[in-house]
């Protein structure tokens, strides 16, 4: 008789420690993901190469983590030295070693059951610095967690759930800091940016994204309008250490189809913010959509990118919008550069040099509905763009399909949903979408890659010449990064929510990706 | 610009029509799997070696299809002509395209919102035969749907699910008959086989597990006990052509761990009966367990194996029973060949001649309780073994474990649970399982490969020299057939409640198993 060799179980992980200055040096270490978009330039790129366009082919399910999620799986994992960190909406954050997938540790938070929610109960991740883990939770609470015990350290209230306010975004570690901001957008809550103090929980400064009394832009909404303006913040910002500004994408203003009560652009709603890292002073804004009806948040995360804008070098932010068009700005004051569709649009005739949009009329929502291009969900929605600097392309999911939009009743009332009209499907319309990559100087489409529903799954560009990203129909897939080619499809027949990522332990890499209720994890085939 | 390709869609598959005849000679079609045991003689052993013990190391996620189930995940798929057909608990049955897991058609039950359960809501799979699919639903009903459409083409009730009756078994089609039978065990219901006309519905027979007044063997139940005494039926019986039986195993007597109002040897609960499949008359009977008070239903699948016993070729049925002994039975007539335990047992100092246990004192559950081994999972519980006519071979599941069983009050009322007892795990043990490869001649150990739990996943054997099976941490992983050597694994990280099955479409080999919600399906990178 033969006893053969028990399955054996993965040896133990060091403890890891995330000071400021290793996530601000992340180019130094490709092998970890410190960040919601692996950096603080917003580019999710990864300068690994191990799997590339030559090898992507070999590219198999190392492991997979089911969850107990019965939510939408929108998590982006954070990796640092080979430990995992991820969560599950909508309560859950775990620990996982990156080789194999089992768990290191569980945190669960208990939960209200009267939470006031237009969209189900996602997380999309955590921020880690030093040696502790941050989670945003879904009943407007940040919570510090020890990173290699999962135990709470602090836990503080940033908003109160009863009134509508939520968090299901990744925060952002900068400096000693912890930044994030309130979701609840559909249930007329005022907007902010926050900065806590990583060590204590206490809060630093809030930025509103709707100014009060007194305060510049106060008079772009009408009246009282602006108490329950909106501007939520649900995707990561961006952070820029040169002008120590993080730059965060806002909401749209509420009621989101009905307009008429808060006459005005609605300042800060849909737009991107940069605010001072120390202060919480904001140092410009752009918006995007002055007083937006048609839902359209500007959530999609910023995009830093050291350029060359009309022959000369330029810092600059990118960003493809719901509105239709793609945008690149000055990032040091905001000045728009350069605007251009990257999908049909109805609604303008275009943007002026200063890049505010040339509304046409008959275009807002009426009583009746009128069909407008793009739908609600927009030209992208918040999965992920990316930018490689490697092909200077910017990536980008994108939809098209238009909408029938209507426009209703809007009366506040507190922790109810307060938008005010909705959207019908428009009849004989065949939807698409396509994986495009846009000259970031130009806004010009230098490849497509077709979908057959718009797409709304996040990407990941690498040095592997590689882009990776989702379908609906549930492929998980990779493409050339220069041309658009289809080089490797992975067939999960479940649904996508999320961002794919990379990191690398022991020498090999690993692509991360939320499918369904599970996390898979991809490596080479030996 | 450039326009890469768009994912391409599978082309149609052709339909498929399975006559008995096909089942009967499913040897001739390796490509397929017809009955939940892949062929009438319960080995699930498949002649496919296009993996094999050399290449299996390049074995890797093919596709998943992702379920919407949230109930323990228990099917076996069958394959033909390169459609599948699946169940997942409670209530759906689906067809997917074998290359690609896409959905072909999904049928959904609605159930009652008052049903009598013990454990979760399962379901093991469907039977195929000619141009139908039969599903056994979750309120103990038989359903007949177009395989190439999933329409219902006739629903009959069982038994009233009231009174604690279900179905989780896959059915078994056999000539022009569905056989299958009731679940409930826990519930006091008396058993039954039934056989219902493949094309009507109407039912053929129907043979009670447990006799009634005049019968013989009546006699082995004191008093009313053999109304409510169970011998349920929830794993899929065999067939054995050549005799014209089929072959099942039975379930425990209820109440589960008070014997003293069931006195007796309660026949046919914790046995194997052979049933004429024209007629529903029992040709044999083999009780394993006679008058069992530990829980241990015979439901292994009973595994028919043409071989040599003693220097004579022989037709035998083997079992390795949940009371920790392995049997051979002749299935011509159910006479004992040789029984030996292949898991620590405490209960029995062996058995006699005629196989029946020698039963220790104090081994019977009392109030106080008391420590037995085997625990009322058994040596090995419900999940599948294999048998290798190439290895010749018989490989089981093993769970080394013992409980402290305790006796309670056993009042029938019906639909409610009906168990009288329990047991408690016993302090310091370290459980532990196995999987072990017997010599179906001798019970005889040849190799074991142990597991850090009990094992708890089914087997399938296969002529390229491997075992599949999975591990309670979540590896799915593959094993030489000959030594136990580990080859290949999967780290999963989900739980496995199923057995693995293969098939082939245009000349690829697939392994597919159901693990967390999803069926995960793999084959050999290119």
């Amino acid at each position: 008789m033969k006893i053969a060799a028990i399955l054996s179980l993965a040896g133990a992980l060091s403890a890891q420690n995330v000071p400021f200055q290793r996530i601000l040096d992340s180019q130094k270490e490709p092998q970890n993901w410190f960040t919601y978009s692996g950096n603080y330039n917003g580019q999710r790129h990864s300068s690994l190469d191990l799997i590339h366009a030559g090898n992507v082919k070999r590219l198999k399910v190392a492991w997979v983590h089911h969850s107990g999620t019965t939510e939408s799986h929108e998590t982006t994992p954070l990796v640092v030295d080979g430990v995992m960190f991820l969560t599950e909406g909508p309560n859950v954050v775990k620990s996982l070693d990156t080789r194999t997938g089992s768990l290191l540790w569980r945190y669960e938070r208990t939960i209200p059951k009267d939470l006031r929610l237009c969209c189900g109960r996602p997380n999309r991740g955590v921020a880690i610095l030093n040696d502790t883990v941050y989670y945003g939770s879904i009943d407007a609470h940040l919570i510090a967690l020890d990173a290699r015990t999962g135990r709470v350290k602090w836990d503080v209230e940033m908003a109160d759930y009863k009134t509508g306010y939520s968090s299901t975004v990744a925060p952002l570690a900068v400096k000693d800091k912890i930044i994030l901001g309130a979701a609840g957008g559909e249930f007329g809550i005022r907007g902010f940016i926050d900065a806590y103090d990583a060590k204590t929980g206490a809060r630093a400064w809030r930025f509103y994204t709707i100014p009060g009394p007194g305060d510049p832009d106060f008079g772009t909404w009408e009246g009282d309008s602006w108490k329950v303006g909106s501007a939520a913040i649900w995707t990561t910002g961006s952070y820029d250490p040169e002008t120590n500004t993080t730059i965060w994408g806002t909401g749209n203003p509420g009621p989101d189809w009905n307009g008429d009560v808060r006459k005005g652009d609605n300042l800060y709603s849909c737009a991107f913010v940069a605010v001072d890292v120390d202060t919480g002073v904001k140092r410009w804004h752009y918006q995007f959509t002055p007083h937006d009806t048609h839902d359209w948040d500007a959530t999609q995360v910023p995009v830093l990118i050291d350029g060359r804008f009309r022959g000369a070098p330029r810092k600059m932010v990118a960003t493809a919008n719901r509105n239709a068009f793609f945008y690149v700005l000055d990032r040091a004051n905001g000045k728009f550069l350069t605007g251009k569709p990257f999908v049909k649009q109805t609604w303008a005739r275009g943007l002026d040099d200063s890049g505010r949009p040339q509304v046409l009329p008959g275009t807002d929502p009426t009583e009746a509905g009128n069909a407008v291009w793009p739908s609600l969900a927009g030209g992208t929605n918040w999965a992920s763009p990316s930018y490689s600097p490697a092909t200077n392309l910017f990536y980008v999911p994108a939809r098209e399909q238009g909408a029938f939009y209507y426009k209703g009743e809007a009366d506040y009332k507190p922790g109810v949903i307060f938008n005010g009209g909705g959207q019908r499907v428009v009849p004989d319309e065949q939807p698409y979408g396509a994986i495009r990559a846009l000259d970031p100087e130009t806004g010009n489409l230098k490849w497509e890659f077709r979908t057959h529903t718009p797409a709304n799954v996040g990407l990941l560009s690498t040095k592997g010449n590689l882009v990776f990203t989702g379908s609906t129909q549930g492929d998980f897939f990779a493409l050339n990064a220069t041309t658009g080619e289809l080089l490797w499809r992975f067939r999960s027949n479940g649904g996508m929510n999320s961002n794919p990522m990379t990191y690398s332990v022991d020498g090999k890499q690993y692509v991360a990706m939320a499918i369904a209720r599970a996390l898979y994890v991809f490596d080479l085939m030996e």
